[in-house]
């Protein structure tokens, strides 16, 4: 079993309730959308990612006989239903907004429409993948507007929660802006730039900070860049001064402890009486959008930014809310009343307005409306096969890109308001809102 | 390519440093070891874990052809690095604390000791692997404590971070202490036990929340554990204590939303007055250690509870502070100097000394010393092959909660000082410090 696409990697509630319906022959046509009901404090945008890695994953749902041998064993089912699940594919609907896009609460990320047991079971893996891939690039969206163009490199790999969220994490950065990571393998599967060059482990290794610095140079000419603060930072730039003037083409230095601003300046100002303008200075170590902004703030002469935990964990806020609810069934809208959790039933379509090249609003209406502005849903399967090929990474970061320009700038300041971007919901759907809670119970 | 046993699973600096390593013969024996330098707020202890997984890994430490593929086209390296890494095994020694143990600050988990090159290019990976577990499972450990003996189970899979963190949470939460977890895949991989009923969505495909009861009753007789939160939640209650008078045998209900320990105050009324005085009161919605003590601190009537996000996600605190540094290189210990990220240097051993059942303080000492106390330290692989059989995870679980029952009760609090148990270093290993400071640089 490969733990990515197993069927399997799912709550077991999905295996109770599809058995229930097959039983009944509870098999209309659902559909479900996946949204954020609120975001985090000071965020007003999100941006939807993993809706390619979704797709892919629902093209190819079906059950291996390993998978089937657990639910027969497992204790919690009748006997046929394995047998009923082993026929079982994705050959639903699967509408969505093109992967990249800035979206705001209350609008879906994305629609399926399938057979009810299919569309309810692939609720808790497609939660996960959109889940990280969107919570991570929005995490680094942030940080791409917050260090206003300069270098951004991701370093987190160590601390992401497991080989996938290291993998997503090198992804999320890279298509929302950052320049390259540290992660070999994203390099591999996905044509991402590597970059890194030495540890304090490198430095330790040898007797004397200087041999290290030599025997880096010697063996990567082309990719000087030295870790000075192992021991004494400021003795260790002024080594770097004289390496210089020595020949050895040294592109930059990376500070990794201490008060980075004070640390920056400091070194900016031996190398640049030391005749040496040209190396850069980069910082790591604890950095985020926050801390970024902060160091700017102080005037800090940092050329570039490695972003490690706190980006690849979304430290101050590791995870979104999201939910994937039943929005209609059997052509009739449907939502649940519990306390703090309504949401919009019936099919959606986001309509969003441009003033020239900004967005100027967006409205929520059924998808069957016709209302000014592009519509942002697109069908991406149907009948379980894709419409077009795939998107790839470099167009979702192109994509990115525009869409972080069209924002006004009251939604990229780092405390934002939540209400910064004008959403409505259409009168036909707040009708619809009103039939769906007129059911009896 | 696995994503998970992929040597490139690492970063870019591991490589370059590999290469010049292995370009000036820098091949001499260095110990590395792991270990966190300080706890969260309001934590004395952490859980030692992903230790097997980690072991694992190492045994079966090889670049594939497609990997080599990568790094003689990934234009870093020169033409011959990648038949060298071709013949790269894991040929050295890798000592470890029992999975499972209670450990505390500045107290190495593992040694890994090979030549330089090896011993460095596992870095990352051991570092990720042993991350995410050890965060879960010391966050699990602090649920397990709250929940004071109720039922625990783990909801969390849609938001962990992707497939490999909901399969960590799983097992982590298990070898905690939890009672079951809703991941499919962790039941049928490790065998943990499965639970699940019903979500929202269920209740609304039906036409009336109460034929969605009867049909799920119907369909799972032995598993009648009803979700009431959809519309009203003391309506639904009502029409539970029915279904039970109609001999419909219902184990239990479920809230997801609202204020949990006013609902569940309110539906134990109903239940307690309808005569259903052995229908459980589940809680799931937002749940972790810190909310599960204000419920039962409430004297809510709940005899359950079901974690998701903000476990699985380790959500107030999502990374742990780790380090994997050189501590000895052909002989001679090594530390760096870098402000506010000192560590002690050379191989080391942690002592044990109990007072009776309970942990009376640990020493942490140079590796070959002998101290009173229990060592901690084992061999798992010599020369790259594992001297036992793996540690399985039942084995693991009844560790845990001896380990937790020898901890004195100043460490069990949830507000616990992170000075709560005494750790002393020995004057042999502070010696040691003084003579790696010693060296010039």
């Amino acid at each position: 079993m490969d733990i990515h696409d197993s069927p399997l990697l799912t709550d077991l509630y999905q295996l109770t309730m599809v058995d229930s319906y097959l039983q009944r022959g509870m098999v209309g046509p659902a559909s479900f959308e996946l949204f954020s009901r609120k975001l985090p404090p000071g965020r007003s945008f999100y941006i939807a990612a993993g809706i390619e890695e979704t797709a892919a994953w629902l093209e190819n749902l079906a059950f291996g006989e390993d998978e089937l041998e657990w639910v027969r064993s497992c204790g919690h089912f009748r006997p046929d239903f394995a047998d009923e699940l082993a026929t079982m594919r994705f050959t639903g609907h699967f509408d969505a907004v093109p992967e990249g896009t800035v979206l705001f609460p209350n609008e879906p990320i994305l629609r399926v429409t399938a057979p009810l047991p299919v569309a309810q079971l692939v609720e808790s893996r497609l939660m996960n993948l959109v889940h990280i891939h969107t919570l991570l690039t929005s995490k680094a969206a942030r940080c791409v507007l917050a260090a206003g163009g300069r270098r951004l490199v991701d370093f987190g790999m160590r601390r992401a929660h497991g080989a996938e969220a290291a993998l997503a994490a090198a992804r999320a950065t890279w298509i929302a802006g950052f320049d390259g990571t540290a992660t070999c393998l994203a390099g591999a599967l996905y044509g991402i730039p590597t970059v890194g060059t030495m540890a304090h482990s490198y430095i330790l290794a040898f007797e004397r900070e200087i041999d290290a610095f030599r025997a880096f140079a010697d063996a990567h000419p082309d990719n000087v860049i030295l870790l000075i603060d192992t021991y004494d930072t400021m003795a260790a730039a002024h080594k770097v001064v004289q390496l210089t003037r020595e020949g050895i083409p040294v592109k930059g230095v990376r500070l990794d402890s201490g008060d980075l601003a004070d640390e920056a300046r400091k070194v900016r100002s031996i190398f640049d009486e030391g005749g040496q303008q040209q190396i850069q200075i980069l910082a790591s170590g604890n950095l985020d959008e926050h801390e970024i902004t902060r160091l700017i703030a102080a005037g800090a002469p940092i050329d570039g930014f490695g972003t490690g935990t706190l980006v690849d964990t979304a430290a101050d806020q590791p995870h979104l809310d999201m939910a994937y609810k039943l929005q209609e069934y059997n052509g009739q809208p449907r939502r649940k009343r519990s306390t703090g959790k309504m949401h919009w039933p019936a099919r959606k379509q986001i309509f969003r307005v441009f003033n020239e090249e900004t967005c100027a609003g967006d409205t929520v209406g059924l998808a069957d409306e016709t209302l000014s502005g592009s519509p942002l849903l697109e069908r991406v399967l149907e009948n379980g096969k894709r419409l077009g090929p795939a998107t790839g990474i470099q167009q979702i970061r192109e994509r990115i890109r525009d869409n972080l320009r069209q924002l006004p700038p009251a939604c990229l300041r780092l405390d934002a308001s939540p209400e910064a971007y004008p959403v409505t919901i259409s009168s036909a759907l707040e009708e619809a809102a009103r039939k769906a809670d007129s059911y009896q119970v």
